[in-house]
């Protein structure tokens, strides 16, 4: 794990990283010693580690609940390569999807096959940010809707050190196997006027979702949004969960 | 509006109340001077203005959030008569039940014959409630689920001086068009496994509701339970919207 900078505004430090090939960011309070609990947060579809809305929401987690957060770019999104075989694999969906097919089981069948890449790489992630003083192997949180569920509910699936999970905005093709895996608490997130995500697929997958603890917060509006009282909501579930 | 008994216990006063034939609750922080939100509470069918999860969420709203809190009897349930026009309804709706008819039409059709009755009651209610010297004429919440959704639908929409309600666990069936009618911020409650009211039916109704800003919660569990941490979600979206 190789530091590439360090800011500071706000209370809260900023740590750009790579890991290998990973490039990642990682916030926690400035002048932070010891262990605290981690959020992983897993970014959209064509965004990036410092998407505005993840930034937004990675100070709020630092300042307000003392949490430490990371956040890596996904494969062929932010600095990290093109992938051509990712990218050929798009370009073959949209023009399926130009032909009239079905957008979900494309995004399904996309989304799982990059999980195989991301699930040991936000593993790898973990194992060298909670090597860290000032992070520690505390509980750790995993946020990420959209395709940062799709990638999220492989990981939350395999990884027994996340004890809560916010998912969401995805549909049962994406992960219905990995959903019967996860036993952990989540809150759900959709969007009532998601035009990516049919709704009804999208309650299956909080259906499908082996969480004995569960619970789906639906507000009207299109892909991708998440009402600030939404996102405030998330942090209070993580404080019941890994404080 | 004549007052029949106050305690007093843990910072919280409540105090006993008719008005009219209307047996009622009052809860307000001891020594409360001075106009404060007002939640009114709607009780389920079968409880009463006293019920426990009543009890414990009023003692909460007052201790926690410094509100006034209100309930009252429906007709027919708690210290008010059996009334012998709903009691045939009632028993001929569970017989028409036990015949195989379907339950939640008949729901439908019984609590807005009621709503008839306790809109104007909740009105008066909010009224005298409102001109007591430690309440005031502040912002006013509605908080209801099942009977309490249904009767608080069309008494929501009737009411300007709501500015939020807590509705759910209740189908579209029951009060579309109040619902229609409903523009004040909602969040809205529903039991997963809801053996009384058909899951379509209440995202139908979450959907039939105006308002701009709406949120549904949907936890795992059957009808008339709420988790605790959506009944603190409550009180916060309340403080959001009445503070």
């Amino acid at each position: 794990m190789r530091f590439t900078s360090r800011t500071s505004s706000d209370g809260v430090s900023e740590q750009l990283f790579t890991l290998g090939e990973i490039p990642g960011v990682l916030w926690t309070p400035d002048g932070a010693t010891g262990t605290r609990p981690l959020i992983l947060l897993g970014h959209g579809g064509g965004q990036h580690k410092k998407a505005p809305d993840i930034v937004t929401r990675a100070r709020r987690f630092v300042a307000e609940c003392g949490f430490a957060v990371a956040a890596v770019d996904a494969p062929g999104h932010g600095d990290r390569p093109t992938d051509a075989e990712y990218d050929r694999i798009a370009t073959e969906n949209q023009a399926r999807v130009d032909a009239g097919a079905e957008l979900a089981p494309l995004i399904a069948h996309f989304q799982a096959l990059v999980a195989r890449q991301t699930v040991p790489e936000w593993r790898a992630v973990l194992d060298a940010v909670q090597a860290l003083d000032h992070v520690g192997p505390g509980p750790v949180g995993y946020w990420g809707v959209s395709l940062g569920c799709g990638l999220g509910l492989p990981f939350v699936a395999a990884e027994p050190r996340v004890r809560a999970a916010v998912l969401g905005q995805g549909g049962v093709l994406t992960a219905a196997e990995a959903a019967a895996r996860v036993t952990v608490p989540v809150e759900f997130l959709v969007q009532w006027d998601d035009e990516r995500v049919p709704r009804a697929q999208s309650l299956a997958l909080f259906d499908a979702l082996a969480s004995a603890e569960k619970t789906l917060h639906a507000t009207p509006g299109r892909h991708g949004h998440v009402p600030a009282f939404e996102v405030e909501s998330t942090m209070r579930f993580f404080t019941r969960h890994l404080v």
